[in-house]
């Protein structure tokens, strides 16, 4: 699989590195652009963060959903703004993006990111700009996006962020370490997954299938679909896992439910969660009861209600 | 098909019914119990919402989506308490539920109606409390909650809520408008539909099917299946539309969109969303591009991106 | 459902009607159109039965076959030949399949039954007529299709015959018991279901399905979905099981296979079948010998191999 | 992918060569086992062809109907034998089985292959056994089934034949011809695929998977896929073309009436066939008659009628 820019990258920050060098699992969190279309606050197409400035209730919002999820990682809510597009107002706007992400991951034990949206509106350039409101000890981590994972410059975690679903993105990690083995090089191991599957994705992954953005539903996996993810990444040695579009907080809280044994504790979404379903084990009808177990949702294929539908589609490029 | 109580209802209050008297199209708001679920705020199994005072800025913001994308109406996130309930704590709730909603409602042209979840700690008698936090002028509707459609009580709008998905619901209406007719009866007609697609449950509905809780990502509304399930609606002379769990504010921003011509003016969000995908028209892929059009998500069957899942389960009772 | 002409008939003839008033179970056989289409010797459209003296030995060897595999009526490949179309050169097909019918039935212990070929060639009067060269004692049966149920005429055996798969067929079969009970009427019960699933197909049966007649395959029963429908019709209390299109030989060996512990005895084709897969018991992957058992065949949902078709069609009409 | 035993093959013959090297299209049969499986005649595990003694009328129909449907080679439904399982038995049937072919082909313009059945009865050495009753004139080409694609040993054939689908067939043969042209080497190419659809299935092919061999109906391919296998086979240059398992008379005949064009004749099958369903346009019904066009066939996504089944299966091996 060809990597693209934004598809592959690499990270190198101190806090994360320390987190991940003394052996920890380090959960990311999910997909502002998709969950907050659906919430009203961000434009599909344009996919700009503009919200962090018109609505940061809302941006604040999802922040706290996904730290009480279990993520250890606030990814600003900016922009990629290149020498040509940097206008005031798009300063303006990766400032209140690290404010907010900043002053969430205060509340929690995370580190803050720098996210950058991938916006259509102006044409990137092939390696994206660093995010200058990011300094530390606030912005523990910068980003650095390239069109291929480049071990020679140094990278202290590599992985693959977005593009692709679960099964795609492990396979590609599974390539990458053998790669990294073959050149004798060592990293830390990243995944941020999309939220849907995609196995019928081509090079190009989902922006090409015909259901992208407007009808990616029946794709949307489930918190289980989403657990078995975050055991397999760990299993390859992944321990930097987190999520991308489709990603809502509750896949985040499947990553830390699964990787509680490792990790030793749950996150504060738990409280509000029964594992593998277990809070239907008081349910008044015996048959919903029943579903209170691991087995039935792990054997679980779960049916589209939609027969009129196919599983796959052709992608239109 | 049968009426279980919560799954017929009837509304009289003095705003709604004002609205829909003259005309007015009356646009509902969608499933806290679910959405929040995912937010990490409810915990499936006991349904129970007293995120209201823990949380209440998560539902504060759910309100606050909601309005956002068009709901006319603010449906209080409180409980159903019968008298054996009835402690002070969730009198404290629902008290909290209600000014929640009524302080939101008052920010957008929103009326308040008595929610109730429906909770499976405490069963509940057949026909459901009032819940006496709701006065006027606050509380303008009260919600009647009875095992069938029971026109000789001189309930003023009958529908139904929750259950079924889309197709079923509309049938379901269709009965109901030729009972009301065969019978001599006027009132006006509500529908709140789940969010996701069950074509293949029986008779207890959608908590029946094996994907129950926590599996009905794949049965997951696209936009577009709400605006047709709001075209059908509206075309049935149904003029109370909302949805119930599995809608998320975007759904309810859809039905606003596609009676937008009726009504005269779109909601607030759609300020963040062109209508029928026009938002990709500026994309630098043209077949992207191609996206940005009514006939495109018309015709789309979308795919489950699940090879190895059916269509359709069959209900476990 | 509506009964249409050719979809619910009546028989009465005496060889059927001893065999089955002293409590034994007679299966049918299957469809001679589908299978010499597919076979090279019927046009589809036409769908009329020259083959009887273009191509005997391919009619002679189908009618041996469905002996082979357990039938107890041989239905004459022959046509509807109303006064309006009678030209000797139908007499001459129908004298020939009537011919070829009853010399294979003699090599076994079947009767021969007028079948009817639904042709779209001529507009069928609602009153089919009766087949002249069918005379005692060859001519063991008659077939009269009427467009209802028609109890009053005496009819001594009811049933439902093509159009409709499996589960539809059952389930009006279950409705026309009913209503024989509702009457006070008796007769013996017959069903010939067309060897496809069709549970999308509208009033007017799988005709009007977009697949139809060539693109049926993935439809198509297998051998354990026609156990199943044998042991259900058996159950019911139908004691003429049978099929029509889409039923090749080894779907009414299936039916005599499921029902052969009721009816003590094997068909001569079971000789190159071993029950529920035990035929592969033997093999020397311990996988496929692992499908040796009637648990494997029972349970699997047999997928389609085609992720990019649905698993229902709109009907056209 | 790799090539097993039986799955890549090579022919060496006068017959065969003179008329590819001529530039002809040679059509080849279909499955005899499965075929004649569902006719009653062979018994699914053991796979011996001892019908070619018991019933030859069943076989000597079924080589006639590959006939008429344009089949220019009749492949002998005869048996690996090697030299431990050597036993008059086989002989006998080997000879019967040529007789059958010789004695069918010699009515066409036909030439005879020594088929050989892949029975489990007997393990098979890796280099199957000649067909010795197969000698020129009659014996126009033996088959040497060698587990790679080896062409140092002066192969003028080389293809692939059973275990996979017409897609993964057809993407081996396009391996296999860059491979040729790779080492600089020249043969014809030959490919003879499954009936079925197979996209799921893995490295050991169809019979891993668990829908074999009773199960297969949902993936049997239609006459339009088999129509587009000859057209593509066809334009990578594939001069032999045939099929195998759950190949029947009309999958080649769609092979010949696809290849028409080039080939210059229809098969005489094709009197009972109109092309692209032309056969429907007299239908009474119109909407029935509006299938009587090749945009309808071609872009048809067949439906399983199977909601509650998937539409992929894991293999179990």
């Amino acid at each position: 699989m060809e990597m693209h820019a934004f598809s592959g990258f690499e990270l190198k920050a101190q806090g994360i590195l320390q987190r991940l060098d003394s052996g920890e699992v380090v959960i990311g969190d999910g997909g502002f652009l998709f969950t907050l279309e659906k919430r009203g606050y961000v434009k599909a197409g344009l996919w700009t963060p503009e919200a962090v400035v018109e609505h940061p209730n809302a941006v604040r919002q999802l922040h706290m959903e996904f730290l009480r999820a279990g993520s250890n990682v606030m990814q600003t809510f900016a922009f990629s703004a290149s020498e040509d597009t940097t206008e005031s107002k798009w300063e303006d706007i990766n400032a209140a993006a690290c404010d907010l992400a900043r002053e969430v991951g205060r509340k929690g034990d995370a580190l803050v990111a720098g996210g950058i949206c991938q916006t259509s509106t102006y044409k990137l350039s092939a390696l994206p700009a660093w995010i200058t409101h990011l300094e530390e000890p606030f912005a523990e981590t910068g980003m650095n996006a390239g069109p291929t994972m480049n071990g020679n410059i140094g990278a202290s975690i590599v992985g693959v962020n977005c593009r692709f679903g679960p099964t795609i993105s492990l396979k590609t990690m599974r390539l990458m370490k053998e790669g990294l083995q073959a050149a004798g090089l060592k990293a830390h191991l990243m995944v941020q997954s999309l939220g849907f599957h995609t196995p019928d994705c081509g090079k190009g992954g989902f922006v090409d299938l015909p259901e992208y953005p407007f009808g990616m539903e029946p794709r949307l996996a489930t918190r289980w679909d989403i657990q078995k993810y975050a055991r397999e990444a760990y299993k390859l040695g992944v321990r930097f896992i987190g999520g991308c579009c489709g990603f809502e907080p509750y896949h985040i809280r499947a990553i830390a439910e699964e990787l509680a044994p490792e990790r030793g504790f749950l996150p504060p979404a738990s409280e509000k969660h029964g594992s593998w379903g277990s809070g239907l084990d008081m349910h008044t009808k015996p048959w919903i009861r029943a579903r209170a177990r691991k087995e039935h949702w792990e054997n679980l294929r779960p049916a589209s209600g939609r027969p009129f539908c196919p599983s796959m589609s052709k992608p239109d490029a």
